[in-house]
């Protein structure tokens, strides 16, 4: 079968063609007045695999001129060509979703006259910066119309990874209660232990704050400064006896930890959510959060904390994925803006 | 038992407690006249753990006054505690190292007396700054030695991980040999394809470059720019057909890649030693490394590449390791510097 080059797209004028054509991949656009219009990605694709010819001026063009010529009309062509041909190829009907997203893909065996979109799809080279303001708004913009969010990642070998992408609203079964008195803490560098003993108790029963060591509950920067916030406990250097005051911690512990901050922002929405919160270091993220007592259960998430105008790379997010899935743990990545803090989960998936 | 805290040490005069503590795990140093020199950290393991009560102008100092004595007498000393009690725990004799490193570690059941050393250990806060060039300068002088290095991650919670590194030589078992001719390739943005049928055949074959998306090879940047430096390929703009210069590519590639120099060099190194190197984007690293055919077993290396001036924090690091080990991998770290690339890899270990 034969079709034309014309501008950006390739016309088969013959009506038998066409219909053969649309019929078995519903591939292309009908032209009301018969035959059928195929984007250049349709095209390139049926003439991969033998079922196309594209000719311009009479002349059948080779592969490479059709790619070219592809090249020439799209930017992004060949990340874009790469997941709609992955997408083809594992049996899925893909059009092109206009100015929302790259594609969109109807469920298996469904076709456009007989079921609705599954998912959004958008073909992301991995070199792309992501901008998180600009990927939530697109992400609820997915979930308005009910639709996935499927992300098709094209590394620079042309492989493809997909994850799905949803907001998450994390949820633990923690309800902290405080019965009053303070317990004092003691300062030393970059972390704070509790020497009382009855303390120390009261703080690990309410809420799991802390690690013991021997018979000193050790406290992190992180949550001496929450504990501080909330009334539980009263700093001093382990040198000196004078109180300090929650500022003057923070400013202590941003010597330490730049982004002390952020992170203090997305464990104090964590806490609030009544999750249990405690360092990733070994994974890599900032923390692991569990739903309940971390001695009892599993963490149940990794979670990593984003400002509000954070530019990430690909390989950052899909190296947080990864990791999050090799130790059987949900990612989110919190998103810390002034008017609260937002989860994005990425789930690496086969369509 | 007691002893009296003297500057930064507790000295324990009488023999026979001196004697006991010594035997019965060798804290402390024998003093010539009689008597045992205890550093802070020994002596506040033993009060921890009620062996040991210390005294100052006569008055028994509680736990939390001998941290602060040890504090003000040492930097970093919760830090260096932290994995000396660790230690001690797993049952191991811990004595400090002197100068070079924190602590030397006996083989389990050996002493100072029977035993050599079998671990240099070095006590490493997570907030630390991993300087590439003075690390691999402790790992020689380590390796030198003879002895394994050991380094005890110290997580904001007072959390232990233990890495070993070694230095590495990763071997191939790949012989190019090319056959001649050039083979055409066309650039498209940030990949390179391959229409010529035969071409392709060969690239892949002489060293598995590329991938097939259908009869098309597609060649990444840095495959690219190896490519062109041996000599194996030509390459031209696919709209224009001018041929393209070594340099004038490596300017387009770094358009798109900024680190592409330093991934290049080593890339480069990898190929040089008979390695099949492939992108490493799935796991978030540089690269991952096959010692024979892609197709045929699985990738032995993740590879991350790191500048001759490098300084990393040490949840880059962990996050590596833990991401490599998760997938059955080794990481290797490629210092490229002037002089060539250097391999250093980490492994987590419970000692």
């Amino acid at each position: 079968m034969s079709g034309e080059l014309v501008r950006d797209s390739v016309v088969i004028g013959d009506r038998t063609e066409a219909s053969q054509i649309y019929n078995k991949g519903y591939y292309g656009y009908n032209l009301s007045g018969g035959g059928l219009e195929l984007e250049l990605l349709e095209a390139l694709y049926l003439v991969e695999s033998s079922r196309l010819e594209v000719t311009s001026d009479g002349r059948v063009l080779t592969l490479a001129e059709l790619t070219a010529a592809a090249a020439a009309a799209h930017r992004d062509f060949e990340i874009k060509y790469i997941v709609y041909r992955d997408l083809r190829q594992r049996g899925y009907v893909v059009k092109s979703a206009g100015e929302d997203f790259d594609f969109r893909v109807f469920p298996r065996g469904g076709t456009p006259t007989t079921s609705t979109t599954k998912y959004w799809v958008a073909a992301i080279s991995e070199r792309a910066i992501l901008n998180m303001a600009d990927f939530m708004n697109d992400l609820d913009r997915s979930e308005r119309t009910r639709k996935e969010l499927l992300l098709a990642l094209v590394d620079e070998e042309g492989d493809l990874t997909y994850y799905r992408a949803d907001r998450n609203e994390p949820k633990g079964r923690l309800d902290e209660q405080w019965d009053g008195k303070a317990v004092p803490a003691s300062l030393l560098e970059d972390r704070v232990l509790v020497f009382d003993e009855g303390g120390s108790e009261r703080l690990h029963h309410h809420g799991f704050y802390g690690k013991h060591i021997g018979n000193v509950l050790q406290l992190s920067l992180l949550e001496t400064a929450h504990l501080l916030e909330k009334g539980w406990i009263t700093v001093s250097s382990i040198t000196a006896s004078r109180k300090l005051s929650s500022s003057r911690f923070m400013k202590h512990a941003l010597k330490f930890q730049p982004d002390f901050k952020l992170r203090l922002a997305a464990y104090r929405d964590l806490r609030a959510r009544g999750l249990v919160v405690k360092t990733g270091f070994k994974y890599g993220t900032h923390f692991r959060v569990y739903e309940d007592d971390p001695e009892k259960i599993h963490a149940r998430y990794l979670v990593h904390a984003l400002p509000e105008d954070n530019k990430s790379t690909w390989p950052e997010m899909s190296r947080a994925v990864r990791l999050a899935h090799g130790v059987k743990k949900e990612i989110l990545f919190a998103w810390v803006r002034e008017q609260g803090t937002e989860y994005l989960r990425l789930v690496r998936v086969r369509p």
